[in-house]
């Protein structure tokens, strides 16, 4: 059962974000129903995505992969005249609608796994502080924020939280999940120049994110860039574990999932015949 | 009566265009109403634009003006608190929908009008022509064209179209109404760092457009660009100064106003004096 790993990007706009939800527009509804299109299959294939994101939220950088069976992927319309993955592609093209972009289809190193194989997720999160900034043609994945921001305390106040912690105090609380993280990255920056100049942008990134981490990192930067917090304040919600009722979690549509990292392809064979040891193993019981 | 400069920017996609019509979604119409709320005039006051843009084509730095009576300016709300201009913008952003921007609002110099006043437009288009670089964040302003293009080829053809001439072959004909134009710009480039590095740009700016004038050069530019027509096609049309029944005029959605240029305030002042003087002269009869 070949394995294919999409590369793909999509404007989270008119989607109730990742997840399959019956009755919704979601991206993973509308990616299996185009595959199950293209390869004529009933039930359509289930898709595991590197980053669950919610309603509004944007990903260029998003990675997911499908199980297709044998007798599918040797039948994809259009391989004759040219390879599986291009003739996949071009038809997975065909019929997703304008707001979700395939990049790459390709067959998957062994021991791929979009979710489980992803070494760490980068989100960017944009806000426009100035009113001569407020783009209107950026006005679904840019934040509108009507008060001037002080993006120096901001990311003084964001790189205390880099590290090893237990982020409880800024996840939505899921019984029996974990909510130790490894922060790796967390910058707030006024780019001068490029696609965002003059915007105040953070860049997130983590081994893992739990649920709404990222907006409510953001959200407790914003009360410190307008002066409404100490720069000590988001370490100190941090370090008390509890999530603060009052903690503000911004609204989805300024963030937008970048990049997934994986190991590269000797490194992931390599982890997958480790797994495949251990499994093997006996274990004590 | 003072005449008050907006400066603003709109996401074209879900706009008739610019020009009000009736029962229809126009960033005229909306402007007006929005003034109309605002100051409480009935009927709308009438505003005038520099570029009067198709439906589908944004602006950023498109500029209008309007004529408002004294006792409305003397009562624009907020105004006991801060000057009027910037209590008229607050209100304004206050009612406009999020896809139309005012960013700034003052009274116009002497002798000013956003239309006739105007020395030179200047348009983008921009064009993602490699599969990698197909944005969905960016879908609704830049053109996805699946055929790699030649930007030097389209940029060599282009530069031969600038200058003072009868640019009837890129107009749809209107009646009475002059063809003669001086494009002072007509570049293409794929920029390597910015808001729009790898896609293929064009910078379009004359005194003066007529109707689908820029989306018809830039459709003269693509078949050259994908070496459907020599270097030398579009020139040699020009030069026919009759409309190819076969010319391409792009999608507007690629298309964006970006900047409208005036006279500084002291050589709108003399213009105006001088105007008036003509006016009041006696003329040959």
């Amino acid at each position: 059962m070949p394995r294919i790993r999409l590369d793909l990007a999509y404007d989270g706009t008119d989607f109730a974000g990742w997840a399959r939800q019956p009755g919704l527009r979601t991206v993973q509804g509308t990616l299996e129903d185009a595959l199950a299109r293209v390869l004529r299959l009933d039930p359509a294939p289930r898709v595991t995505v590197a980053g669950r994101t919610d309603a509004g939220v944007h990903a260029r950088g998003q990675v997911a992969h499908v199980d297709l069976p044998e007798d599918a992927w040797a039948a994809v319309p259009g391989r004759s005249t040219r390879p599986p993955e291009d003739a996949l592609l071009a038809r997975l093209t065909g019929v997703l609608p304008r707001d979700v972009v395939v990049h790459r289809t390709r067959v998957a190193a062994p021991g791929f796994d979009a979710r489980f194989s992803a070494l760490r997720r980068r989100y960017a999160y944009r806000v426009a502080d100035r009113p001569d900034l407020r783009d209107p043609l950026r006005r679904h994945h840019v934040l509108w924020h009507a008060r001037a921001l002080d993006a120096a305390a901001m990311h003084a106040a964001a790189v205390d939280l880099v590290g090893h912690h237990d982020f409880a105090a800024y996840c939505k609380p899921r019984e029996g999940a974990t909510t130790i993280r490894t922060l790796e990255v967390f910058d707030w920056e006024r780019p001068t120049g490029g696609p965002d100049a003059g915007l105040v942008v953070a860049t997130v990134q983590a081994d893992a994110f739990c649920h709404s981490m990222v907006r409510a990192l953001v959200g407790a930067s914003i009360a410190v860039g307008e002066g409404r917090r100490p720069v000590d304040w988001p370490a100190g919600l941090l370090a008390g574990r509890r999530r603060d009722p009052g903690g503000a979690v911004v609204p989805p549509h300024g963030l937008t999932l970048e990049e997934v990292a994986y190991p590269d392809d000797a490194e992931l064979e390599a982890r997958a015949r480790q797994t495949r040891a251990v499994r093997v193993a006996p274990g004590p019981r």
